[in-house]
């Protein structure tokens, strides 16, 4: 069962705060390791790859075939089912064109003291996406990263895909290829993360690296972090429903379900002002997983992880939300986009009862990934902006020069920096 | 003397990779003792602020002091010399003019299906400014953290700075003032970093913390990570000039060493077409160094980091810039613009002859806040966007969501999410 929470008892708010504080993650302590095979890939390149590929995915790999080949991605295309290359032709058309609404604009003006100034954004010039092997090998996330980086202008982008014992995911390479990834190489783990950041002989070193991972891939973004940009760390999935008596209780079960299917750790809570709602919702919970393939994992994290909360009014129920920060936000009430309108904190907000959110993990046209863990506080999902960098831009003329001059002497004396006042009273025979 | 490199030498590319790989800081590690220093602050709240800042700042506080109150900020403002607040409010009115083009603007559209999404912008919640004391004590720098945020509309904006012995900075408190800073309390080091972060009695935390430091406080901002946001860890200070034989060497020479006298580690490089220039511009820097208060430290930086690059066309620079990623770029040629416009990585760009960087620094209006140690490759200097977080929005209808369902359906179980299948099947009745 998971917890009830009653916003009305005395003991709501210690309760609320120890949810808040509920820790989801055990980190692993694989920093020494992840060192060691860093250190490995920066002094033997290519030789390193080949050698922890060899240890880790039982493959055996050369130079020569560290990088997957065309015809190997055109026999993957082969094995698809056209249902699936459908959707995943209509899920990045969706997401390119959500993406390229996000572009940003340059800016140049010249204000009224003949000063020209303004910024301009450029694309980073190489990315690096990784992608997990085995079971958390997503197709829909190669598209959720590579597509924003190629609306960005990104020039090159090489991912990193580790393949067990030669084991491929068919739809992982017809969605890279889909995105426009340029390289794939079939390397995964720290040893991956080192040579995008650092390169080999044969992968050319990125600018920034993005994607999910496990413990060790995520100790590794870590580690070379500043010689690289990295994305953020994701934490467990989460969901957070806020429901009232006009919804359905089986469908805010199945959303509830299909978060919790993700990961023993992953979090699933419903928000309500109807009990009514509530005991129905754990019902249907309970039945539902009577028949989920994922029984197992989904039940462990509704149990563990899982809270219904019932509120007094569904206004109450904002700053609960923005507390949590949730990384993904249903709002299935009957006035929906009035409450949506008052959360500050949610990393994507699914509005009615017609959207549940895998519709938003797949083809909705959003980024998938989101802040977890509360980050939605501070940060945003994945997107256009990520794979850009802005330049500030600034020329003076000798007149406005001679306007703002004497104020920067002055804050440069202020500062107890000369040499900062002296290079501009030079250029104004002060 | 500094290095001299010159890419028509055989030697160019290894002598440029050395200078690329230097490392110029050399990290501390005072990661334990950060750590205890956080725990003691979240076991023990202002009792613990209170003892640290006794021990290392020599201050005797209570929890009634630990605020600055209003009637000492008016004094400090009485302190400052006329000429210092009105540079400052100059300074504020550009930063603010300038920032306020950046605030980004919110998008939701519906399309062809009926799918009605987009994204929203919304401010950081709270923001916490850390300032360090002493020497680095810059009201420059108040401004350009506290201005954006003020921008970006975070409704509360805390401020810490450790005024050792009880000694403040004058101009740091009217800038914060100046800025809409709410709140400003004097401890610092890691301890004011976890108080941000966790809370006291007197500290309520933030949402996110900004701001430059020493060792202690940039391992305190990784340590506390997570739990609220951080902005990038800053490195030394650099520029690249790029020049031709039109610059003035008197000029670039000003410009060489207010760079340099920020810091021994700091690096500032000039590049070249002219090796008339080359010379002409290390003979003025040896000239000016003998009256510049900072000399010992500038003197260190350019003998130590210092390095003037002859190149044989100013269009052969531009990919050694990129590389290079300068946090600052000065451009002092005749094509000026047409150079600008080729350069992918830099901070900051300073076009022609009469656009010292130190105008950058106080009044020009863009942030000073830039990035260090070649990571102007994959990220941008401060801004309004980072103290805003985006939340995407997505509504399908019954319609809709029969449109798209079906190929959300084929992805969730191509990735053997049947729980994802289901949360779509079950609202369309499949």
């Amino acid at each position: 069962m998971p917890q009830r929470l009653d916003a009305r008892d005395p003991s709501f708010p210690h309760a609320f705060a120890r949810l808040l504080a509920a820790k989801r993650e055990v980190s692993e302590d694989v920093d020494q390791a992840v060192r060691a095979i860093i250190d490995e890939v920066v002094a033997r390149g290519d030789e390193a790859l080949i050698d922890y590929t060899n240890r880790f995915d039982n493959l055996a790999l050369t130079a020569g075939t560290l990088r997957i080949g065309d015809d190997e991605i055109d026999a993957a295309e082969g094995e698809c089912s056209p249902d699936e290359l459908a959707a995943l032709t209509l899920a990045k058309a969706r997401i390119e064109t959500y993406h390229r609404a996000q572009r940003p604009e340059d800016h140049m003006t010249t204000d009224a003291l003949g000063v020209t100034l303004g910024w301009r954004w450029t694309a980073i010039e190489s990315v690096g996406l990784y992608v997990p092997g085995g079971r958390a090998s997503y197709p829909s996330s190669v598209l959720m990263n590579a597509v924003p980086a190629k609306v960005a202008g990104v020039p090159r982008i090489a991912m990193v895909v580790p393949t067990p014992r030669g084991e491929t995911n068919p739809l992982v390479l017809a969605a890279a290829r889909l995105a426009g990834v340029d390289e794939i190489f079939r390397i995964g783990g720290a040893q991956a993360i080192a040579a995008l950041a650092f390169g080999t002989s044969s992968v050319q070193p990125v600018a920034k690296i993005v994607g999910p991972g496990n413990a060790y891939v995520a100790a590794a973004k870590r580690r070379v972090f500043g010689q690289v940009g990295i994305d953020m760390i994701a934490g467990p999935s989460e969901v957070l429903i806020l429901a009232d008596r006009h919804a359905n209780p089986d469908w805010i079960a199945a959303d509830l379900l299909a978060q919790a299917e993700h990961d023993p750790v992953a979090q699933a809570i419903l928000v309500t002002d109807d009990a009514a709602l509530a005991d129905a919702v754990e019902a249907a919970v309970q039945r539902q997983l009577q028949t989920l393939p994922k029984a197992e994992i989904a039940g462990a994290s509704w149990r563990d992880y899982g809270a219904i909360i019932l509120v007094e009014t569904l206004d109450a129920a904002i700053p609960l939300v923005d507390r949590l920060a949730p990384e993904h936000l249903e709002i299935e009430t009957a006035n929906a986009d009035e409450l949506c309108a008052k959360v500050r904190n949610a990393g994507a907000i699914f509005l009615g009862s017609h959207t549940p959110e895998a519709i938003g993990d797949y083809v909705g046209g959003p980024n998938h990934v989101l802040p977890t863990a509360r980050s939605a506080r501070f940060s945003s999902g994945l997107g256009v902006l990520d794979f850009m960098k802005r330049t500030s831009i600034l020329k003076c003329d000798a007149d406005s020069l001679r306007a703002l001059g004497p104020a920067a002497i002055a804050l440069g004396r202020s500062e107890g920096l000369e040499g900062h006042a002296r290079s501009v009273a030079i250029r104004l025979n002060m």
